[in-house]
């Protein structure tokens, strides 16, 4: 029986699946290509690779040796026995979102900087109101909590809009890239919040990070200053960043949620001060994104036919 | 008789004030401020020196020797006999505003580019949609009519964003601070458009300039090209414009108009494919412009009393 690649990724085009096709063939796979989960049901039964986003494809492959998510986000994937496989190893496309979530935070934080909504409120009246005070870039102070791909493209984007500084936040204390102008330890984020005017958010959802941005770290940030999450909505308190955003002393701009999609009752819908978007940032709605994701795929799929580490490997138990 | 400078600009604060006051005592000058120019109409009557927007500072100052104007536009001062006092010499303020009108720039490219006025209406309507395909300023071919403070800062901020070319359109040749890939002559621009998908305009009002993007020209951009104008209203034939953006074949960011304030019955401000401002590119909201119009001012009031050219000197005739 022929070694099988499952892909159900209907945004893909004809391109993309010509490349999948062609590395699979050269290695002795077939590559096969469905638009659901339930048209690919029979095939994911004997598959040993699949290539999509739904949980399903990990519960319906008995024999999967690896799933690899066009995702960055594996949330759904680290329950406790989604796998149907024991064998089964998760891959992620991380380093295909920085672009155009990178350009989703700029555009985010010059709008709320620029008062954008109230002047697109002024011009659907037909007023002529020029005398809105704004903001800048230039000379804010701008911590991004997470350096990863998608922080290190906001970094490069954002340095040339001359920031007061660009620091990182992470774990590993590593400067990725000589992006950010210096780096803190995530246990020195307390002293950093009181001096930060744009804080971007762009962690995954794991137990760590639940949370992090509770009520006492978001009162650490001075007035006025701009919260930005584009990275899993778990890691703010949603009903914390609320009150600050109703007391008119913080503003946010968030496309990422505790609840996606975000329940049609809740309070955040005509929360004040706060721009949002429905978990836009980073779909694979561009074209570039969607050459990536195939790109990385198409990579790791030579490291595991040579048996070698895959890139983008996750740890199922820490969830990154 | 005490040697004046009259500023009429109620945007200052006492800083400002200040700062103007002492460099004008060191010089010999007495430093009036007032709110309107109603007020200073009996000290303009002596005026040496007149810092301020309005042309009725000209009209009603005989004996006035420089006017220093808070804006980078002078169409209210070109107009023959606004100035009362046949010495008098203009500068404006060009180079206050490329920082705030790059970031303008780029806001507008974003959210054209990202859909975001459509997002905006989904959330409006409490939705959760994300399917719209986006386009990117990554791999973007972008061409700056105008090479001046703002063509400068916006090329400086889109770098960073990896277009596939950043190209200048000016008279000179010059390719200031290395900022643009390529120069090419105002001549050359009708080839240039054909390839371009993002077009910039911060030129000034001009006989030259007048419809310089008319019908003809707009029609050489490719389907789906981006209009961007943050100079002047006149640039562009805006009625030309309209027909592309109701056909769907063009999109455009429009912060200035052919007449201010656009009339209320206007057909622009229901039309498709169009995102408008009020003129607020520019304004003078931003703390950090109101320095630098201080600042430049201050820097020309040095060459002014040393006897030395103005840096941003006005040649009335031409209109920059």
């Amino acid at each position: 029986m022929k070694r099988t690649i499952v892909t159900v990724l209907p945004a893909l085009n004809e391109e993309h699946r010509a490349q999948i096709a062609a590395a699979a063939e050269k290695r002795g796979f077939e590559a096969l290509f469905f638009d659901t989960v339930d048209q690919a049901l029979p095939a994911l039964r004997e598959a040993e690779i699949a290539f999509g986003q739904s949980a399903d494809l990990a519960k319906s492959s008995p024999r999967l040796r690896w799933l690899c998510t066009p995702s960055a986000g594996v949330d759904q994937f680290t329950v406790k026995g989604v796998f149907a496989s024991p064998e089964a190893v998760l891959t992620n496309s991380s380093g295909a979102y920085g672009v155009t979530i990178a350009e989703h935070v700029v555009m985010l934080a010059l709008e709320v900087l620029r008062r954008q909504p109230e002047y697109s409120a002024i011009v659907d009246r037909r007023e002529w109101i020029r005398s809105l005070p704004v903001r800048s870039i230039k000379g804010s102070r701008v911590a991004l909590l997470g350096t990863g791909d998608i922080g290190q493209e906001c970094a490069l984007r954002l340095r040339a809009f001359s920031p007061a500084w660009l620091i990182g936040v992470n774990r590993s204390g590593r400067n990725p890239g000589d992006r950010f102008d210096r780096i803190v330890n995530a246990d020195q984020l307390d002293s950093l919040l009181p001096q930060t005017d744009i804080l971007i958010i762009s962690l995954p959802s794991t137990a760590e990070t639940r949370h992090m941005l509770d009520a006492c770290r978001l009162a650490l940030l001075p007035d006025q200053a701009l919260v930005i999450n584009v990275g899993r909505g778990s890691v703010i308190d949603q009903r914390a960043l609320e009150k600050e955003l109703r007391a008119g002393r913080l503003c946010a701009a968030l496309d990422v949620f505790e609840q996606e999609p975000l329940p049609a009752e809740d309070s955040l819908w005509d929360c004040p001060n706060l721009l949002m978007a429905p978990h836009v940032a980073g779909n694979m709605t561009l074209p570039y994104t969607k050459d990536r994701i195939v790109a990385l795929f198409l990579e790791d799929f030579e490291n595991y036919c040579d048996g070698k580490p895959l890139h983008r490997q996750i740890d199922l138990a820490k969830g990154y």
